[in-house]
């Protein structure tokens, strides 16, 4: 799971030229969870942008809130940015209507509760509930997902559109998907499975058992989004969270299609 | 609670010439909680950039993912910027730490829980956790509260450097804050008030009646949030959580010193 690394630093060096909006926004997407404060020198070299540009830009992003500064003198991501996002109808929209049946699932289960939407090729991850003593995972708020692992990313990519799931298919290697997922032909049965059950069940034996049950969230017609339980499998003796996850899932999907989209326009 | 809309329209009319960047955060700042889902023209208009301007800013943006489009083509806040500000070290840095203490401080007393920092002169409220059947407030994730105004902003505000602590005292208007505090005088027996007993008490009569306690969460000396629940008065048996909530920020607080600020920039 790098979080998307890889696409950042690939799409890192623009080409001479390329327009101003382009060059501050690959300068925000340089910071990751590796990555979470950065000199000048940093920020340039990962950016592949020239020192000077990159100074007049940070300025410039300062100058805005995108940007903040520690005392040590390096970058951070600024406060006005958490504050635009707050608005993204598909991020905190969703997430402001789901919270309440996320609390209720995490009240039951205790375990890491998920909620992610898709974004193109890969499942960004909107909102976790961990309890304080949960064991570890590596999931970050906002971070990104592959669509091949874990269950939301397989509920996400099962009810895709066809050139999406074929896309994934095509480039599928193991390792990048759970455990029991081998061979592309593997995937391709786990996400009829997934649209005929109507949820994903995923394991993951490294680094210790977990299993994940996940479901799809509707509005109306259209999977907007997966619900997930993320949870250690203590082997035969497991409780089953599937049928909790699937009633609340159904339950958020029924409370969208009641408020239609004003639900999440309204956040 | 205007959510800052002032201070954005106010803002929102950038002179000629202003770089490109300035004009790109005007028109993601021009998106508010009554406005999530905009036209071109409305963008153009409540931005006062020329319209073809705002076109090519739309598809610079639209370009990298900060903006949207619905299927009836208006702009929405994009995705992209939630992965952005996901690594903002006093957004969602210390929302992870303080989460799972905001969870225990939900599960005791079923109330709103509310988890603010100070930007500059106003509190942005980071975090709420909100029963599905509590009483409706006005406070949006991402949004703007005023100082003067909340507990949260009360704790902020008291704790703030003194300049800060004087503008707000100087500028205060009946109304700007809760129902009790009528002049700039009672503003700043409160704020002393707050710092003496390390927690803030407030009340509002209108819409109906509610009261708030919150206490400030530091880390080591600096107060870096605030945290508060927000519960209805129900007269002479008003259940009172100021205990609790003062033991969760202080136990919150412990964390952090504990950690230091690699809590919160592991986030």
């Amino acid at each position: 799971m790098s979080e998307g690394g890889a696409r950042r630093r690939g799409g890192g060096r623009p080409p001479e030229g390329q327009p101003v909006i382009d060059r501050a926004f690959a300068l925000l997407a340089s910071f990751d969870g590796d990555h979470r404060a950065q000199t000048l020198a940093e920020l340039a070299r990962r950016c592949g942008i020239p020192r000077s540009s990159t100074l007049r830009l940070a300025r410039s992003l300062l100058g805005v809130g995108a940007l903040e500064r520690l005392d040590d003198g390096r970058y951070v991501v600024g406060l006005r940015l958490l504050e635009a996002a707050s608005l993204a109808p598909r991020g905190h929209g969703l997430r402001t209507v789901a919270m309440p049946y996320m609390e209720d699932l995490f009240h039951v289960t205790r375990q890491h509760v998920l909620f992610a939407v898709r974004d193109q090729g890969e499942a960004l991850l909107v909102e976790r509930l961990s309890a304080r003593d949960a064991s570890p995972v590596r999931y970050r708020v906002g971070g990104r997902l592959p669509l091949t692992s874990t269950g939301v990313g397989l509920v996400l990519l099962a009810f895709a559109p066809p050139a999406v799931q074929e896309e994934a298919i095509a480039a599928y290697e193991p390792g990048h998907g759970d455990d029991d997922i081998r061979t592309p032909d593997d995937l391709r049965g786990v996400l009829a499975e997934v649209r005929r059950g109507d949820h994903a069940v995923g394991r993951r034996y490294r680094p210790f058992r977990m299993t994940t049950v996940a479901a799809p969230v509707r509005d109306g017609e259209a999977v907007v989004a997966a619900l997930s339980v993320v949870a250690p499998d203590t082997g035969p003796g497991t409780p089953g969270y599937g049928p909790a996850v699937r009633a609340t899932a159904r339950a958020l999907s029924r409370r969208l299609a009641e408020d239609g989209s004003q639900a999440v326009a309204r956040g």
